[in-house]
């Protein structure tokens, strides 16, 4: 199987630009899974709540069903970051997104900044699903960005049959994603595939923020298989086993499940 | 108030020698906290059940009060992993010894290879322990060598109150544990103390080891503070203040204990 990223400096406001930049590498890439930054289509620094709300979409829409289109001509799925409109309100959004439309989203839990004056945070726990992908069934998670500090948010993921973890993400803080993403991996056996974007985003009056891409994808014994750097554009796509996610022994004596002591455990 | 680890080769099957090491630690390094290795009285490649109980010791017992001894020199604690022999078998344990002896005992939950056969599985959870350090109250939290890779354990202990976790460890796996205890200080916004040994253990008949050294601080911005090389004794003492980790706020709107979502946890 074909996982990998699309590092990119999405432009802010400009909804159709940045969800065609994103059809394009689905395209390019031809992987079975490729994963795009957060807030890909919006971009991040809103300036109000108005801006955010015009700027988020409902899903399945516009967005979704270009890069779907994508993924028909593809033959592949993409996971992006999204500004969602919803019946009940605003969420930073990822959704999972295939031929035949949009099959599965995660709302963010945990969010970061001034995301909490735009968004609520998901309600929806840590949703786990399926796909098919090079001839077999490969389970997927998703979390966006900060919920990366949160282990029990992988952890939850992991424990529930997730192989690979998808990651959009508008990361600010240096080396800590990936530093933790690696370490999730390694503690649960699991894929992890970041996607940051880079670049600079000024809107003015001190609204800026500068986002530190080093997109990667890790394996479940904490190898880093491919990393972009920190600035620029990049697409990279690796050959996964995603079954490997199903051995959780680290030693013969050793299964992590096995050994976890939940009723020890005060979380 | 002042943290350090003693990184050495424990000689196998000469407690006295092993425990007196650690004591001389304790006087140079004049710390208020020191921390040494798992097994640092007893070594660690058991050959038998028989080996490993006859190098197990009561707690308190001749190790804790030698070093106890050399704590109310010193005016500091330590913390060492040490074969524990109690009324219902044998852990791997971590004591917290101080001027008046055995001020703390943690039992090791989650036992690696081969400990399987010499211990039991801790049933007493994650203790904290106050002790009063540099005129202040310290919360202390103890983990032996694999319990690290359990996500679910530190967090365990952070959120019961430790500032200061303290790693006694073997280590055999190169970096992860390195790794993990910075994101576990990050993720949590505490100290961390991995005190790992270092050197070849070989028992004859295919039963050998080698240990990964690199011991280090670290502080709850994931900074690391001191290292060890990979080999050689090490003696390392660095000044931090543990009310740091009592701020759990990363941003001026994201408090990583208020931020999380428990409800959406299955673990």
């Amino acid at each position: 199987m074909r996982v990998g990223f699309y590092q990119f400096q999405p432009r802010f406001g400009r909804p159709g630009e940045n969800a065609e930049a994103v059809a394009a590498a689905v395209r390019e890439a031809g992987a079975d899974l490729l994963v795009a930054p957060e807030l890909a289509v919006s971009g991040y620094v809103f300036a109000s709540r108005e801006e955010s709300a015009a700027l988020s979409e409902t899903l399945p829409g516009p967005s979704t069903q270009l890069i779907s289109a994508a993924c028909r001509q593809a033959g592949g799925r993409a996971v992006l970051g999204i500004a969602e409109r919803a019946r009940d309100g605003f969420y930073n959004s990822a959704a999972l997104v295939g031929p035949d439309g949009v099959e599965g989203v995660y709302r963010k839990a945990h969010l970061f900044g001034e995301e909490k004056l735009h968004f609520s945070a998901g309600r929806g726990g840590f949703p786990v699903f399926t796909i098919r992908a090079a001839g077999a069934e490969v389970r997927i998670g998703m979390l966006v960005c900060f919920d990366h500090f949160f282990p029990e948010a992988a952890r939850t993921l992991a424990l529930a049959g997730a192989q690979i973890i998808c990651h959009p993400s508008n990361l600010v803080l240096p080396e800590y994603a990936q530093l933790s993403s690696r370490v999730r991996s390694i503690e649960s056996r699991v894929f992890w595939v970041l996607a940051n974007r880079y670049g600079t985003e000024d809107r003015g009056g001190g609204k800026t923020l500068t986002f530190t891409g080093a997109s990667q994808v890790t394996a479940p014994d904490g190898k880093v298989l491919v990393r972009a750097p920190a600035e620029g554009d990049d697409l990279q796509v690796v050959e996964i086993d995603p079954a490997q996610a199903d051995d959780k022994n680290v030693t013969a004596r050793n299964n992590l499940w096995e050994d976890r002591r939940p009723e020890l455990y005060r979380l």
